[in-house]
């Protein structure tokens, strides 16, 4: 890889505008071209993959009707589209002789969450896979292949709404992502010990996309799209990451059919409790938490309000678990739990966890 | 299955509003659960599949620092944000003999366009790796899980900058995307013999999605991220489609280095038969287009455009082919030839013309 490195180098001299740009490229492919993923568990993680099938397809979503489609003479501004529609992509093992894992991403990011580490390794979405899982991974509504409507950013640009109307579509900075994402206590400052990998960290910004889901109603329409996911496979893990920590439970309030367990990673927030919890009762729930969160502003009050819930509902009957990671022998986890060095070590303690738990 | 659909339409009695939703996403499951892959082709379609290895990764990008990233008191407005990054997704075969292969969607579509059908059959992504061809599958820049910026939103909705400056961001409706894709004349009349699986016509509209690329320079950062993807893998054939058709072309003129060919499906755009055909000789290119071509407005002149490019790129000394499906035995393909019945067919047409004319 040497030479084709120098060649590389050679050509970001004629180009010096794409200098850095190429160099993460070239790690990033070259881990992917030369196959980086360490066997760090039992599996053969290097091994070639066989699965009985894959593809993609949409859950839910429903046609609107607007006039301020386009503002450019080659598109229509009237017409409908189809929006909060889910996009769900899914590999199925040839013997999936265990239960089928839904994968739903946090704020300002995509099913990418689940895929090639920043360094380059492998995603979750494969480990499980290779376990045996058939495996969905979804976008949110309104996120990556997930459509938005942008008929009110085109009303404005035509003066047809004030501006004050336009859609609170967001996307989070790196300075203030750094201590959401636990890294550290504040940018560019890092936890001792702290597992994420920082010499990829450029790849990770990449992952992060503007999020619209301040724009959509609650119960989010993700969460009735998961409902119609769960039912269709008829028996499934849900597993939630920070934004979408809430999901999951708000999915088992809906409607229980299809959903087997909750694993909610790190959420934003857990059922109230003093609420109802009778959707929980007898239901297989994991909330999982990485490192430092008791040192970190945002997160301490969420970890303690979610262990009153786990508290509450096996009080009333639940199957409810709150695990921290540095409890079980992983210290030094980030809230990108799924990307960490020690993620598929993580992904195999989980892998036990929902077969000693969960049942069909 | 029927005891299975029997279940869903009585949760469908209890709550009707989501009738129509779970209908489509019982037939699209239906097809993924029981592994709806007809083996149109001398490959084993159904068959398990064997992968080297998978993943994903993102080329380009670069930082922006912005004081409007949000409006909202949970997410700092000022900061650093990552754009212009495009995100590739890819699966290499165990033995991968063939050339690597870059399929690169069209407007207001995401990499989706070449995974399941609409009607849940194997998508091109799949058919070329089971061929041999390492696959890598873009979501253009600013689409899908590539990253937009929304400060020039909120910088309006805060009255920070006036609305006209808001970004031109487009849907494409369904009434005039019906003609643009070619399914027929004018929405919703069809052409006679047309291929594209319109039972199942909800599911395509449900992959469009707004398309921000009329707010992006020209070229499209999307064209110096391809370059940067084929010099990285060496030796790669760039297919395009639609709006996406002159991408390739304007990688091959940018650096040739790692183009190895260019398919140019139903392009918006050739070059100009009287530009600067030099970027072009000895390289194979393939124009290829459906049918209905001539009776229709917007891709006539296109199709005209594309011809005289051919002729002038040949006798500058190119290795130019423009093909109509209909003349290689295949009528009735819209513009969405990739998710037409005969997908398979045409894909089985296409690597066998890569083989014969493209190589390392």
């Amino acid at each position: 890889m040497a030479a084709h490195e120098n060649t590389m180098n050679d050509k970001n001299r004629e180009n010096p505008m794409r200098d850095r740009s190429i160099r993460g490229a070239i790690a990033f492919v070259t881990a992917a071209l030369l196959g980086g993923c360490a066997a760090t568990t039992s599996m053969q993680a290097d091994a070639p993959l066989t699965i009985a099938r894959q593809g993609s397809f949409f859950v839910g979503g429903h046609d609107v009707q607007s006039d301020t489609l386009s503002v450019l003479p080659a598109y229509a501004p009237s017409g409908t589209i189809s929006v909060e529609q889910m996009y769900v992509h899914y590999q199925v093992p040839v013997s999936p002789d265990l239960l089928s894992l839904v994968f739903i991403h946090g704020c300002c990011l995509t099913g990418k969450t689940w895929e090639s580490t920043p360094d380059g390794r492998m995603g979750w979405d494969e480990f499980f896979v290779r376990k045996g899982h058939p495996v969905y991974v979804i976008d949110q509504v309104a996120r990556g292949r997930s459509a938005v409507d942008p008929s009110v950013i085109n009303a404005a640009k035509a003066g047809k709404t004030p501006p004050t109307q336009l859609p609170p579509v967001f996307s989070a900075g790196h300075e203030s992502a750094w201590a959401i994402f636990r890294f550290g206590p504040e940018y560019p400052k890092v936890f001792p010990g702290m597992q994420f990998p920082l010499e990829a960290q450029a790849e990770f910004w990449r992952q992060m996309v503007a999020d619209w889901s301040a724009t959509l109603p609650t119960p989010n329409p993700t969460v009735p799209a998961l409902s119609e996911l769960a039912r269709t496979l008829k028996s499934t893990v849900l597993i939630s990451h920070s934004q979408s920590g809430i999901y999951p439970f708000q999915v088992a309030a809906l409607n229980r059919d299809g959903v087997a367990g909750l694993v909610s990673i790190e959420p934003a927030a857990c059922p109230a409790a003093d609420g109802d919890l009778k959707p929980y009762v007898g239901l297989p729930i994991l909330v999982l938490w990485g490192d430092y969160v008791d040192l970190a502003p945002r997160w301490a009050p969420r970890l303690k309000a979610c262990r009153e819930f786990v508290r509450a509902a096996n009080v009333a009957g639940g199957k409810a678990e709150l695990v921290l990671l540095g409890d079980v022998g992983m210290p030094g986890h980030s809230h990108m739990l799924m990307q960490d060095r020690e993620s598929l070590k993580i992904a195999d303690w989980l892998a036990s966890w929902i077969a000693t738990h969960v049942t069909r």
